[in-house]
């Protein structure tokens, strides 16, 4: 993907855009004209997404750095002049990554390579491990497998992930990361390494959660970078005999900590009328400073409220859930569902799929909302987003809402370089395009208005 | 810049395109019609390019590395039919990176960088130091400094290179790294910390040597990555107070250690004509597989002299000189002078900026050449090579011949992405292009067979 540089000394020219672009576009919409949008004049997308990423960094869950994350959130959340802010803490249990590195070891001369351990990986003690490479050109090669092809062995996977603008590929290459280790360890594999799930050609390895199945002992679990990936498979295609492997990944588990979730709200004119929940998550991966995910959905959604709100009061409340702990397993998103799960919610929204723009929405809304999901798609088409026929399925920490049947509305960025970047190290400041942050902010809030202040005709 | 995903499955194509170029080419050229081209129909460039970096990998300069590889290019060359195959060893001090760390510690919570040692850095020793940063917007911004701006800091050059097609921003941009250090050393610096010298936005730094003056002793010097950089940008100027650095490396010089040169011959039917010597290098940085810097250029300059000897013996010899030891200080090209440069050459070039297409040839030849220019010119036209106006300076390795009077042309490889891959980890066989690399080995093909032929009138 076309990644040009954007220095830090152009980031201050993103606070001027958002008003511009307000300013010169058709914009169809209840409570706010463009006028009013433009005189707003400021960026805090921007803002939220590079004072996170700068002052606090990565923020991996239930860690010191999350905690002070949320501290970082309601003060900003404050400052910004939203109601209720407030930290809901929950326990979940914490892995720390340790040392991690890899070499291929034969029959050629020691290679090493970019490694990351996945998400509650197992660990190899301090010595390290070293195999033979079993390989698969799939998970489902994997899942076909013989025991005896694997056992005793480390399992390579080696599916190529290509690029969709929808983002989904991320379910069928993602299974080699999902449940491989899990297979491969029911096997005998002794451990298991992954070509990332990752579209880019960087020696930056993508991490990740991975799960392992009741009862099954976690082995040690990596992935390597596309380049590396690819020696590997050169490497196979030029050996005569089988490939070797070292394996160093020294994880631990430490047990329950704390994590918590922020809320804040802009409350509505009417009580009693049930509110919208708009969500991101404040956890990151511990590789970078997490700029695309999820900080710059946090920057968006409370952008877009924060428009809402100077724009005049909207009828609905409008709740920010700024999650804690997604990228472990969804545990804040959880922790929300536990505690607000039996309270009715209008409508569920999240912003959780990097800063590219929106270029799709998608509806799952009653029927007594169909015109109002029209005027959506008249007030976005303006902004280059055109309205598609599949359903909305709202973010990971409105999941279990949506679940629940709270109706949800996608607003579907651009995916076509989101991974790659998901979780690696090059998940920095730098790969947010402000251009393209500010069409998600016009698009965020002009939706967030037609919805907080639908009727309760249209959405109970 | 953009870099889509080369995967190796794709790498056999490489062995038919070279074929349908040269067939379907208008080629002017005095010993080879396209046919004779077109009949080889193998990929010599491909397959020196790959084998090299897949079977060896790194290769740094005076290690058991780089000696494997020797051998293997000796192997090759002797495989391919070369005549006079050998190596010519020689001692050189030899510097060793060791453990390479760094955080911005302060004002904010301490955020890990990705660094790499320069070449010839001193050490931190194991327990790192920490220090109050010194900023520099750039390396004449710190000769203009105060000792006292200095003294006791670690100094940071913030100087962010911009890609140029003819690669033209290294030597401005790159006096941050080459000299940066020794002039911080002076004014006394604890350490000094360079934004990489590269065009790239991944957290991957740029390596490459630097040197301190005589009597100065080397303080602990690396290179962040660029979003590093910006990072640490962003960081003071939202910090109150000045930032602080905490870095760790270890590298540590093991004395003397034998690197050597590879030769290799196409012997010419006329014995009192001077040589044609081409060159590259043989030795890469240590961090990455040296796809791009410079297995491709042995690759070009390999494929390209054995197309003209399948085409028929040329009246003068070409050599072949794979260099060794070049990234750290040009060992081999200042060996090869030693031992040779009272020999007669013709005429001298290299092939060390990559792999993308050439795009401009300039030449440094006597009068007496002219028509030989012009005749390379027009062959190399069809291929989309402009000529130019400017000298031709040849590459590191044959530099101190260039100085000492032997003519030389240079094929001007297209460097807008080259610094985005140079001296770094993604310095690796998918960035290669193997529809430019052929455009490389037929642009040299068509000159080298020129050149080879030319008369005693035209070249002494």
């Amino acid at each position: 993907m076309t990644q040009h540089r954007t220095p830090a000394r152009l980031a201050g020219l993103a606070a001027v855009g958002f008003a511009a672009l307000a300013a010169t576009s058709t914009f169809a919409f209840q409570q706010m004209s463009a006028v009013d949008l433009a005189q707003q004049g400021d960026d805090p997308a921007w803002a939220i997404t590079e004072g996170l990423t700068t002052e606090i960094g990565p923020r991996p869950a239930g860690s010191d750095r999350e905690a002070e994350a949320r501290k970082w959130a309601v003060a900003t959340l404050q400052k910004m002049g939203f109601a209720n802010v407030r930290e809901e803490p929950y326990q979940m249990p914490v892995w720390q990554r340790g040392e991690e590195k890899a070499w291929l070891t034969g029959p050629f001369l020691p290679q090493s390579l970019a490694i990351t351990a996945l998400g509650n990986s197992g660990s190899t003690g301090p010595k390290g491990i070293e195999g033979e490479i079993a390989y698969f050109a799939s998970f489902d090669a994997l899942v076909a497998a013989a025991d005896s092809a694997v056992k005793g062995k480390i399992v390579f996977i080696d599916n190529q992930m290509e690029p969709t603008q929808d983002g989904s590929g991320y379910g069928l290459y993602g299974r080699g990361r999902f449940m491989g280790p899990s297979v491969a360890a029911k096997k005998g594999a002794i451990g298991i390494v992954i070509r990332s799930i990752g579209t880019d050609n960087h020696r930056n390895p993508h991490a990740g959660v991975t799960n392992f199945a009741d009862g099954v002992t976690p082995i040690p679990a990596g992935a390597i970078s596309n380049p590396d990936a690819d020696q590997l498979v050169r490497q196979r295609q030029r050996a005569t005999g089988p490939l070797k492997m070292k394996l160093l990944l020294t994880p631990k588990t430490i047990g329950d900590q704390t994590s918590g979730n922020v809320i804040a709200e802009v409350p509505g004119s009417d009580p009693a009328a049930s509110p919208v929940i708009i969500a991101c998550h404040l956890d990151s991966w511990d590789l970078a400073t997490g700029a695309i995910d999820d900080a710059a959905g946090c920057g968006i959604i409370t952008a877009a409220a924060k428009h809402v709100m100077t724009a005049g009061q909207p009828r609905r409340t409008i709740r920010l859930l700024w999650a804690g702990a997604e990228e472990v397993g969804v545990f804040g998103g959880q922790a929300y569902f536990d505690k607000h799960g039996k309270e009715k919610h209008a409508v569920a929204l999240e912003s959780d799929f990097g800063a590219d723009r929106v270029w799709r929405v998608d509806f799952s809304l009653p029927d007594s909302a169909d015109d109002l999901a029209k005027r959506i798609g008249v007030a976005l088409a303006p902004f280059g987003v055109v309205t598609g026929h599949g359903e909305a399925h709202g973010g990971a920490d409105v999941g279990a809402l949506i679940q629940a049947g709270v109706p949800a509305v996608d607003l579907q960025q651009d995916g076509t370089r989101y991974f790659d970047l998901h979780h690696t190290p090059d998940d920095t400041l730098d790969k947010v395009d402000p251009a393209q942050l500010r069409q998600n902010v016009v698009a965020w809030t002009a939706t967030l208005g037609l919805l907080a202040n639908s009727s309760d005709s249209e959405l109970p």
